[in-house]
């Protein structure tokens, strides 16, 4: 950490300092390590401000377009991977404009007109985040209709449904995924409303005052594909509340992939066998040689935390912090990245995972159906709808059960004549009644398991599936 | 801990059990003593629920209006305070059960029809949600006015603003005032979103996968005033996505209360002096006579941590859960509960300190502001306009600086020549361009601080607040 | 949240101040509510506290002796239940002298000579914690107990070892059993050291400066227990380090108590049946009557993340508050108290679980191991004692395990010649080298699961469960 | 994301599998991007295992030497930094291994007996976290002795006293600098007991069972200079107790380092005027010419977050994993790394501030402690050494700072006859007692700010800086 060769950074900002920064305090402050991701935003927004400064005649047309010229160089070097930041540059803001003096002169210099690196570096999160979301979302997109595929085929398909991890009542493996299905898609609706708090200029709100210049905000806005403009410079550059709000809807998003992971882990298991997984997605052991290993949802489940953490660790420095702009907010930025590509590479391996990582086996399922008491509840709703108060019918089955248990069998090796002797009320139609695959179908509930409103639900999902910009309405939820 | 009366505790789901619940087990399971404030909307729930099994015709209109009946003196009991839950019921639902049995008898066992516990609890707590989000946003549109009225009686009193907590340019004081008014409209737009989210009714997903029995979950849903219902019942029951994003929403309140608060500590210290504190608000010393404390922004500011603490509890508790209800999900209640109480009071208390706690000491705030350099971004945007590159102006400025603090002056004691001297651009205007009332009345970009249209924001900032319902519209952001 | 009798609140550090205390921010302020469970402690803090002033000459015989006699009585009073706290004593020091000087007189006004409430709640919370802490290692030691005593009886029950929740290679249950032991020993020793950094007695560190009264602080020390004095009274009065130590150590109970819950909900799954759930500490449903949950495991599992919230809390409390005490610091009791009270019920209903709620089942275990190809590393192994390097034999068993999924068989079915074909190395001691009891039997490597290892693993276990004072020794771990 | 060109990635544990990895998948899974990082850990593990292997003849001694041979050239490439990690392997163990069968033939083949990348991963991070934890101590170490210099400097320099930043009574500003010495030793403790944690050798415990060859966990051990070994195999697998304390007493370095870095930032701030910063360790502003910003007490107090995210995120990973290892633990390492990290720099970075960053300004804060009336507690002490109750003291007290604040003077512009009429018991040498020198001098209890005991507690800091080794005896604390 000690450093040998201790040269004195240069800085912008020199003028009113005699003395040379530390440089160990140098690379401490300094951002460019990491803000250089935001250099396609940073240029993006220089580019607008220039023609913004150009239009309100703050620059002269020839003085905006050789800026612009300069500022579209940088550019291309950008894209051919040839732009170096100067070394000591500590952000990419004034990386790009050492750049651009070096290539245009002095007119460069008249770039930072009208702004400050509060309001340039606010907008250029706001930029990077609104791209980000919107490739975020397509993932979603994309794993949703992975699930809207395979529920497509598993309609009919049953399997024990659980609550406490103990079989409760069979349902549809459709309308399993389904639910899945569901939390995605509020996440994509989430994420659409994050967008809309992301999608607000701040340029224009200088250091934390405004300026008094008169420069037209609406203008860069629009140039910029803004909505709206911030309306207080003081909190425009010191708010990070959208950071927050995707942040908390990051965290949901893992939070959906983990429960979702937890159970490709639980089927996978030799003891559900559910699901076999393939070689696509499957690793092995460096000592036992007959392991396969369900890695992929074993890490989405483990990166849940890194994300709830960026979450915390954003909320922590915000705390408390007075008006305005302050440095503790250079530490917004790795946090972000972080969650960003994260959920990136774990919607991108969930999807991966549903679609060539694993298979079912619905004979698996439909054999762990047969085993249990999952079809109790029916019996209760049986003598229901022939006038027996439910907690009463719930007391008889409760009965009915334990003496099943003691016996070793399950409800179906009853005959009529044992039903009964439980309760006159009871019929031919009970063997119906718990037929595993009628007990589904008969939870005809809105929402509910039975085949026909899962298949109703399957069309509604994949409607919304199939017109997202529908969706994306203001107001819709 | 230990139990010396190990009587068994009865339970109400018995006759697959033969042995009996241990007593220590039967308090750790028991949720009563907390989820007892969910009473009146469980007893709402169960109302809409009974109506729309007499709707149906799944009970007899007899029936349907005995239970009614039981329900309704449940409710005056709550209301007179002569409600008394069974000691054994482990849970709000189950007191509730028992109390109607034993007022309607056997008919009342017929109230569980069709539903369950997992839906039921569900439906609670989004009615208690909703109903605390309306209050709280209640509370902070209160304490916006506040802040609106304090703006108003301030426009034109000027103090230092502030980025690193370095003097960097004079602001308005109503400017700074609505820069918390704006975080706080951010904060009551968005608990309307999360209302939204809130506002979907679960009741009839049964415990996970819906109901064979031919209920009607519009109609419930309608007579509690939902506005949707939930579209898969496995999702249902689990999801618990809208309190996570009530506890987003109020860990930015907290952040918001808490940058306030640090002010409000750092402008009643003998250092800053902006604001004094009145008898009202302020506390005392045990042990030292002379103090005067600023006890409530400082119990504000450490009460943010508790509510992260929450919101992230519930996160780590949803993460890897597999469908549908784990038991894991009876920790959603205590820390909402918490949260929603900590934010209640702290909204109040602010309301109370900014009306009657502080008094702003506009004299000091003047004086704060003549001392500094605060208006040296004005001399460089005076040398912009006469067509000296920012970069380069914003050097020169700097030299200026470093030479007024070798002399122990500040800017307005340079004379002309020497001004002339630093750069001949400079004229007798310079002196009009750094008068403090002129630096803020000047910066008059939109969101700026000049007295102009802080005055507009306040009158749109006022607007919004006298009509809140159409901000609420759909779509309204 | 209104309040309608709006009578102030007297204040006994009122001289200073002339007006009254806002209703609402007299009951926003106070921590009676909750700082009354420290009464105990602030009780043997102030007996201590007046004994020394005695012993110094501070105080006369006579006023000492008139003032211990006054809190022995407080001291009874709360014994019997007779004491109230004055509604209008803000927190439990004030309700404490409150009715010193009701008792005593004028000269319980000598009781806060030459203290502070800033070193006396310090004080408090220590005394407070020490003791919490030993009651939280005793429930340490009775779960280690139980562990011990079953572990005793299934050394050679063997079950599937896991990773990545696959089969792995076969383990003795009371090698699986012994790691969580393992667990709660470094658990039961973690307290020990954070109990030590809790046995300091702040007391005499005044409001922050220490006193220029002739206080004896190691006479007060030694009289309430404590080993050593703080050093420094600006540090004393604002530290809670040891309070984060504590959260950090409940934290990991809490991940290792919510791993074994997370494998008791697992094993009493229908799918893996290693456990069945007896009565006593199993719950059943409102709606299915079949059901029986392990709710026990389930609760603790959801438990951890309040816990990790309160130790956040904490953490962001504490976070860049300046010297000395502030407000913020009253934040610091609800979590932990809260912490206290939730490991305690999760330490005692584990051990009742375990105790009563759960029964092992050997046969299923066997039955599991039998199935599997956990076994296919002792191949490898096998042929490295022949001097096959181990990557090469590992890949040639990765080869037969493929050759036997496709057939449908495992290893033990294929005959001599077979595993010949594969490697000529085989002989006939192949079969011996794959039974399952045997391949648990020879990993006899230290600390490995081998019978003979895992017995004498369970004799030093049960050596430091007995003799539990030797390893508390200072530098023991 | 997407992946243009998908060659399988080949697996070192491929002979089970038939198919191919998706390469989308192979990326998720490497950790070779950063467990690099644990590379000279890595060899140093693999040479003591060889050893070890050679020792107890499970390898020959030719054998042994060979692959001694492999790593020691495998280890001359990394310090030469020609060591390229296959772009196939997925983690630094499959790295070495590679290159060491590239280098020695198939004897590297069994470099990998006996052990599983599960134990020699967690071999390496305790390894590599024991060096961090040296070099960090040493970084705390340094920044003790800078704060120890300091204080000896300013013993009798005095300046306002804070309780929620109010002025509270004067203190030394070495008794001030040495609270946080306190603190920092406390860390320097803690780091110690943490590295005891560290310093247990889990290698030899396998994938999860131990091993049937005859290996010789002690001696491995002791050849990397472990203390112990670890106890349990299934348990040493999956332990990251020790990565958890590690974090907490990061956290709390962070917390200790964030409240200096909030005084350092009030302290330069022109109201407080405590601190000057010099030229090296402040920073300027992009747009206000005038700026000198204190980055680097900001940036600190921003980090404290990022680190409390990092244990947030770890304790949730681990939250509910069943034995032994799953894939969700390799989550443990960039949070690590970034923590060792953030501390290093935050240690350094406040080394240097301090040093080189600031000047105090001994003349201001004599300034301020003169303004206020931070004697008032010396008056009530005064009256209490002459019998008066401290209650009754206070109140009076109370009163005359009342008058005194209505008239606008403090307690010194008291003439004897007004102190008189006060109270009786006021004589002339009242107005030494309320001298803010002479306040601070009287302070003499054990720990308190009078200069004899501040000089004394600075020697025994000295002596516990000047000789550490004698502290890190066991049992020390």
């Amino acid at each position: 950490m000690s450093d040998s060769t201790p040269t004195p950074a240069p800085r912008p900002w020199s003028q009113r300092f005699e003395g040379s920064l530390h440089p160990a305090i140098a690379r401490f402050n300094a951002s460019i390590g990491f803000d250089i991701r935001l250099l396609p935003y940073d240029l993006a927004g220089s580019l607008a401000h220039v023609q913004m400064l150009g239009a309100c005649g703050i620059l002269t047309p020839q003085e905006a377009e050789q800026i612009r010229r300069g500022l579209e160089q940088i550019r291309q070097e950008v894209e051919a991977g040839t732009f170096q930041p100067d070394p000591d540059a500590e952000d990419v803001h004034y990386a790009v404009e050492h750049r651009l003096v070096a290539l245009v002169g002095e007119v460069g210099k008249k770039l930072h007109t009208g702004r400050s690196r509060n309001d340039q570096v606010a907008t250029d999160l706001r930029l990077y985040l609104r791209d980000q979301i919107d490739r975020i979302r397509t993932s979603l997109w994309q794993l949703r209709g992975v699930l809207l595929h395979l529920a497509g085929q598993h309609i009919e398909t049953i399997l024990p449904g659980y609550t406490h991890l103990q079989r409760a009542q069979p349902v549809s493996l459709a309308h399993h995924l389904l639910a899945y299905e569901e939390m995605l898609w509020r996440d994509w609706q989430r994420l659409g409303r994050v967008r809309e708090q992301v999608n607000v200029c701040p340029l224009g709100s200088g250091a934390l005052a405004g300026t008094p210049l008169p420069i037209d905000r609406q203008l860069t806005a629009h140039l910029l594909g803004f909505e709206r403009i911030s309306a207080n410079s003081l909190d425009a550059v010191s708010d990070r509340d959208y950071l927050v709000e995707f942040h908390a809807a990051a965290s949901l998003i893992l939070v959906h992939l983990s429960r979702l992971s937890e159970e490709m882990v639980l089927w996978a298991s030799q003891e559900f066998r559910f699901v076999t997984l393939t070689d696509a997605c499957a690793t092995g052991s460096s000592l036992m040689p007959q392991k396969k290993n369900p890695d992929v949802p074993e890490l989405v489940r483990g990166k849940a935390g890194r994300v709830f953490g960026h979450l915390q660790a954003l909320l922590v420095t915000l705390k408390g912090l007075p008006l305005a702009y302050n440095k503790d907010l250079q530490e917004d930025k790795e946090g972000l990245f972080d969650t960003v590509d994260t959920l990136g590479s774990c919607l991108e391996a969930m999807t991966i995972l549903l679609q060539e990582g694993i298979q079912f086996q619905p004979q698996r399922m439909a054999e762990a159906v047969g085993e249990d008491f999952s079809n109790a509840t029916d019996v209760a709703d049986y003598l229901v709808r022939r006038g027996i108060p439910f907690r009463t019918a719930h007391d008889l089955v409760g009965q009915i059960v334990r003496v099943c248990l003691a016996e070793g069998i399950v409800l179906r090796d009853l005959n009529l004549e044992r039903w009964k002797q439980f309760h006159p009320a009871f019929e031919e139609d009970i063997f119906a009644a718990i037929d595993p695959q009628q007990v589904v179908a008969a939870r005809l509930s809105t929402g509910g398991t039975g085949f026909a409103v899962v298949r109703q639900a399957l069309q509604q999902a994949q409607a919304r599936h199939e017109h997202p910009e529908q969706s994306d309405e203001p107001g819709e939820s």
